[in-house]
């Protein structure tokens, strides 16, 4: 069954585990013509990569990406499109203690249970190592977007309860980039910063908040009533591994407001249609307004931690579970560019969906 | 292209404008052998239906339901169930003033624009009268999980800023039923109902959220790695009418949690793998570990408001919408069934595909 | 599980037995902004009814077709159109002796087996008259194509033995509907009713070919490698009841050719590109190549006859099954608006998929 | 778009161009706990790979199989299973003259017309090389429904005129392999590998007819109304390259019969029902009544011959293409384990998917 795929135009499936041969990604439904831009590739992936700061994990990893198939000359050929990530740094025997350990927060009871069996080396197949996978193809995603004119750009909002203050519109997201832990403001950067250097040093870990922002979409982009945009957007944040919420606009702060407060009231600009505020979060109904689509997405302190934990194993007999290995202390930093990939999953596949609607 | 679908296993398709001939429902992939109840049925469509009490709309629907087919001698047959809920009550001309104009924070602008064409009355298609279906297909699923012990209680747990203080485990669920505003607290009842009176006789319109616990859910349902339980939870909730936020287990409240403090401790208990805490919310890795699941659905206050409103019309020239008909001041009580609904209806799906994980 | 739609982009559903309320189909993606011709449905509905001639079961049945959704002031609007086709005529206890009886060659062991239920009233979901909703569907989907300037037309090729020797590029395919058996060579159209009415005097069935031909097909439809223009094509048809073979092309004759002999050799013509024969059948490696698309169905006689037969009970006792009842001696005349709506539902999926494929 | 997947339980997703990196396949649904035996897939590869025998084309391939995630200990988990096939042996350069040319009956015209572009080298994701991915998975799906007791052979019924006359019933399908044309009958097979031979030194290709045996399927697999069992196995086959046509059971056959002789009749047999002729080819209502599934597949002569022929290029312009290369005269007997594995998956796909049916 698809469980592995997301995308009903274009449609990705990946495979593989964290320490298995590799990590990949096949996309069905690229359109033909598009120029690849490799290099585009490779600065999504140095992004997500582990060991890129001190606030990361220090695992290093190349994330070398490989096509296998679907681009002939530089170009998108319209059939399925393969990129694949060898695994390398990979240490087995760092594992073998799991085998009979359910971690906890972890998905190696559940994986234990549904499936009779798991690749218990570092999550498998549970493993965030997946999600490189979707960050490779989101890359191509961008790229389609790109040239429609829109734009995917998610910062870190909060870590803990250090939060930037201010909207979006009064960020500069040109500064995203500029700081280790990927958030615009660059003062609150540093109390962040000092913040994960805390919580590493304890040998714990802690959450946060990634926003995104959306530019440059057109009216249409949904499909109600059950593949509305926003609830395609959230259900691929929720598919990221650690996310527990996610909210759109207004939000859960919606909850504080009256209707008469709420509503966005239209006017026209220049022969466009737009609308005042924007509690809607630029999607109505189901289907972009035109409007920039903003959402967060919670994620939780990862479940890693530097510190001996009870459980139990596959008996039920009690163990200690040993913090070691390489780890993040928050995930955040790298979250951003995942985020953004699958946002522009979402949105190329209502893009090209959107060609189908009128006669 | 299936965008009035939901689930892979138990899809449901849902057809229906709300001042067409009638709103409706196909089942495909509903068990043989299920002695359907019909009157189950009925009371969930009462749930949900307008006019039940002073703090509704009351506009009154009886929602009569109508088998077409997939049942025979009071059992299903395993072919394609379809429930049928003719309209009635119709006063198309309440809604000529509606042709031209786009009302804030609803669906006109973006449906006009993305087919060229919308049935104007009362919403159409973009009405929220589409979830009588999703209800009716919700209380089959019901039905079938029933068979295997799971079941499903949601409640208003918040209405403005007036919420439940006790977490859901200190309630009494079998309350929830016993007031207008189906919030299990009998007290925060009281004040929800006046301060929606408040609202209504303000014009005006608020917000809430509904808490939502399955019981019973074995350990294994979700599909990793895109179909994870919480995402298709978010997806479903998400695509229901007003919704803007969506958060399982601790949610947005992990921010604040360090690793240490948010992981649920493993033990065994009477030979089943249980977790102390459980800020996971009954999901681990996208797939359920056995304890409760329970998740918030945040709905933003509804659009139509009483009062006089700026906007423009399809040309963009300025336009006053007034505010009238007969509609909720507050969703959050007949938001609670449809809430169960589409939580069943993504649990029968995962019961159903989980039937084919191992050899 | 979607085992009751067909298509990915113009999707149907369909519901119904043949002795409940009636029949029907969801049809999801129909592109917006179409002015939907009611004639044009009923026509083809006139046209596979039971009782339209004496060649065909004597059965009266209207099939008035509502439609219940998706169409407001007489155009589609891209929300799911509903038709529903209302069952009369019934006459259920015409049914009571098969409830314990497996009538040779037709559903009722398997469906009786595979679901442990089944509504044994004429075939319940099995019978034929599921295709009904198919015609409903298809003769929109006709409609769309026509503003392509595609067109569909089939006939009967083959009664029996008795079949038309000229090619279809020879016939006056507008002579189809000149005559019963819908056989566009008159003479032959003779030979096959005086066959058929053999046939039904000897209480006896007879099968034969439809075939059919689409023009009008612009290069570029189908998607390979699974979904393959002709492997769509194939897969429709042998969804027919009574189905037992397809061939696109040259077919099974193809046998008995060289490749230097079947190789359809390319030309240029007046700026298009083009082939000197046609043994591919209009399409090449899955895809349309703009010439002609033809086909043929094989039809085997009809399960139900006059006659008495020996069989089993549900529990495996010899039982005799009674020929009576009003049924077709040949269904080749009926099969023909079905085989259209089929291939019609093939071609508009593709033609909407198209969309799709360049940037 | 999911065009390169199939199968909706146990999903396949096929990559790959001919003179790309390699070919591969993804399968999503696998069950887990497989004891997954490599020497099956590499048997089934030896079967299907070019240069095999002199009635096959000289190229050498060794089509080793790399497995790159999904299996843990020589058990499948349930994750996706990725099966990658390098390319080796590519001569780019044989190619180069093609870049401009639309070769006779393949699909060099269709893919540049509709994708715009096109990888020319050997055909690229149209070649039949992209078979090798199938039988990869179609080797999995086997074991897993040899576990059920289920097997799947076939065999060459027909080159060119040539053709076994006896049913299968009377052959001893273990004769199979003992042949290069893979024919079961000795006789016979000499004949067909002069005839081929023959064909060869002609420097021209020929067709013919494989004919499939499933035993031990149970009542109850395919999915009504669209996902007959029938109609899914001939979408499969007819995906297959150069599949012309399909039939089951009697097939085109039952044209010449009446109603009451090609009606299997019923009876009971130590407790179970059989029917006493197989007509229906093992399938009824579109569901599998446990009688052995037979039909037949029909290949056209292949289209790459050595001869020149006259064709265009892009602009219209006459070319010659001239015949060179290394090409099978006739792909019968590599067909054989390419139908084998589109039926397997086939099977696999209902197997899993009737484990949904009952309550």
């Amino acid at each position: 069954m698809s469980n592995n795929s997301y995308g009903k135009a274009f449609t990705i499936s990946t495979f593989g585990e964290s320490h298995g041969p590799g990590i990949g990604v096949v996309i069905d439904g690229c359109p033909s013509g598009l120029e690849l831009d490799m290099d585009k590739i490779r600065l999504e992936m140095q992004r997500r990569k582990p060991g890129q700061s001190r606030l990361t994990t220090q695992r290093k990893e190349e994330d070398e990406i490989q096509i296998l198939s679907g681009v002939f000359e530089g170009r998108t050929t319209g059939t399925p499109l393969c990129i694949f990530i060898p695994n390398e740094n990979q240490k087995p025997k760092d594992y073998a203690h799991l085998e009979q350990t359910f971690r906890p927060s972890h998905a190696d009871f559940t994986y234990q249970t549904k499936y009779g069996i798991r690749d218990f080396r570092g999550g498998g197949r549970s493993s965030a190592r997946e999600t490189a996978a979707r960050v490779a193809a989101g890359a191509v995603a961008k790229q389609i977007l790109e040239t429609a004119g829109i734009k995917i750009l998610a910062y870190v909002q909060q870590v803990g309860f250090i939060q930037v203050e201010k909207s979006y519109q009064e960020l500069n997201l040109e500064l995203t980039e500029s700081n280790d832990v990927r958030c615009p403001d660059p003062e609150t950067a540093l109390q962040m910063e000092a913040l994960i250097d805390t919580v590493r040093k304890e040998k714990d870990t802690i959450g946060g908040l990634v926003r995104c922002i959306c530019t440059g979409v057109p009216v249409g982009l949904g499909e109600p009533v059950f593949d509305k945009l926003h609830a395609e957007l959230g259900k691929a944040m929720l598919s990221i591994n650690a996310v527990k919420g996610f909210q759109i606009g207004s939000g859960f702060s919606s909850l504080g407001m009256r209707g008469s407060e709420h509503n966005d009231e239209f006017y026209s600009e220049n022969g466009q249609i737009r609308t005042r505020t924007n509690h809607s979060g630029g999607v109505q109904g189901g289907i972009s307004n035109g409007e920039d689509i903003y959402f967060d997405v919670a994620f939780k302190p990862v479940a890693t931690i530097m510190q001996d934990q009870n459980s139990v194993d596959a008996d039920g007999n009690p163990v200690i579970v040993e913090g070691k290995g390489r780890h993040d202390p928050c995930v955040l930093p790298r979250a951003v560019p995942i985020v953004e990939a699958m946002a522009a999953l979402v949105l190329v596949d209502f893009w090209l969906r959107n060609r189908m609607t009128k006669l």
